[in-house]
């Protein structure tokens, strides 16, 4: 399977170094914006200007999306899906249905085959979610996130006057997440679940307590969570927080029985320590599913939820049922 | 969807009390091969002879095969598949390729859709591995059993002379477990993973001493393990063992990066009252995929491998991608 990185940020960087892990997987090309000689892959791979991508239709079979849900999905990806098959981790969730009806328009009209959402959430989580409650119907669903960098809400506070850097983890109520855990389906609010945890380089002279007023009240990110701010040196977010790992947990509680005498507790968990090298490594998973779908004439917009497992992986279906089943 | 339970003990009667949690599902009967008088469902479903199911071909879309897998399903589930759409949790791993092959073509020639090794393990557990091992190759997968009530091992034991009767639970070695979660790869022994701990019922002037020993050494059974054996009265038994709980985790530890210098650890976990329940709920899933892939032409043997998560559920795509994605 042939694939190209359209975009080289965190996670192109990621489908790079996940490409090499998969030996069906030959990557065409690395597509960006900057310029091309500006950027240096790691692993030698060929760059093109992101224009010239369609100067390849006929060596690429899957082009892996690479860019922001913020702005860069919503234009590229429906564009892309007119001339090839594509894989996106979009992740807007209230705009999942405006995005999958533009991309399904255009992977049709294209004869193409598109997969939103892969990556983790949306993704293996949203995969937890549909069997436990298509197993036992009628439970609860909770989800953790963390304790992990969220990209977003670092860029959030980089935004404030007077921040330098900065990096925001996203970390679980370690109390609720027990209380999950054993079953007791209790009700949680927005800061019931998660802490937010900021660590803050100052440019020299800001104001420090305007700066931590201006993190905590923020709204939508900050102003619903209990956060703490931490004040450090750019030496010490380098030396302790330059990684980007994330994980977190599914948590599905349900009962059976004609009486609903039985409960159930089924989990499904990551910890990541690189939240871009594991989505591109589902996205690329993903790639390998739309290439097979693709050549059996599925075309339009679908998501992992619409994948059989065995499409996934590099494995037959022979190897699959003796090694896996 | 209109199902056929065929088959009436513990997974029988699970299906029957999740199908009426599944507002979609209808039962239209339960067929034994006991004597249908000697039947008295819970719901108040009809039953009849096993041997009538050929009769209700205009009125099942998928018959839930509950036999057991040693030797019931692999005669059952082909002289079904033959005349029907069929799930069952056949779970004799060596003997599954065999199995498929029997079921693939009884269903082929019958032009029908037959699910096999459908529950949690085969199940769940092994979407677990597929998932996980597709994301990120190469790494270790681990899987851990329990607490649980193993029915095979407590057969095996009520099968010594002076037992009357006799509970086994399969127990994780906590100690391997926290090792595989801290990622640290261990390389475990059968001994290692899991402890088998027994409640038996001695008969009256049995001699204990010969029975535990009869236990402990049971090839296959108990003799690679650290077996624990308890005495106990048959009211203890019925108080505090008459439960079927049972579950277990499926742990994948790998590494990512161009170094591997990224390493990360994606857990499925269940912890379950009643194993026949939540078998039940999933096969019950099933044949909803089947009914439904089935309709779109679908024929032979699959697995849940082959079965797209959406196909499991009652949601529409609309309702998946708005409220699980």
């Amino acid at each position: 399977m042939r694939i190209a990185i359209y975009g080289y940020g965190n996670l192109g960087r990621g489908v790079e170094a996940m490409a090499a892990k998969n030996p069906d997987v030959s990557v065409t090309g690395i597509f960006t914006r900057r310029d091309p000689s500006s950027v240096t892959p790691v692993s030698g791979l060929n760059v093109y200007p992101a224009s010239a991508v369609t100067d390849f239709g006929g060596d690429i079979d899957v082009v892996i999306n690479c860019g922001g849900s913020a702005t860069d999905l919503p234009a590229t990806t429906p564009m892309l899906a007119s001339s090839f098959n594509t894989v996106d981790s979009f992740d807007t969730h209230a705009k999942i249905p405006e995005h999958f009806a533009a991309v399904d328009a255009a992977a049709r009209q294209g004869g193409n085959l598109a997969l939103i959402s892969a990556g983790w959430d949306p993704g293996m989580f949203s995969l937890a979610r549909v069997y436990t409650s298509s197993a036992v119907p009628g439970g609860n669903i909770y989800t953790f996130w963390g304790r992990g960098v969220s990209q977003g809400h670092s860029d959030a506070i980089r935004r404030i006057p007077g921040v330098a850097d900065a990096r925001q983890y996203t970390v679980p109520v370690p109390e609720a997440l027990e209380a999950v855990r054993r079953g007791e389906c209790p009700e949680l609010t927005t800061r019931d679940k998660h802490l937010r945890e900021c660590w803050v380089v100052a440019e020299e002279g800001a104001d420090r307590a305007a700066i931590e007023q201006a993190i905590v009240t923020m709204p939508y990110y900050f102003d619903e969570y209990d956060t703490t701010v931490n004040f450090i040196s750019e030496e010490e977010l380098l030396r302790d927080h330059s990684g980007l790992p994330h994980g977190g947990s599914v948590i599905y509680n349900a009962s059976s029985g004609f009486e609903n005498e039985h409960t159930h507790t089924v989990e499904y968990s990551l910890r990541l320590d690189s939240n871009p090298e594991f989505t591109a490594g589902v996205l690329i998973a993903c790639a390998r599913a739309v290439h097979r779908m693709s050549l059996r004439g599925v075309t339009g917009c679908i998501s992992m939820l619409d994948v059989a497992p065995a499409d996934l992986s590099p494995l037959s279906g022979e190897e699959l049922r003796h090694l896996m089943l």
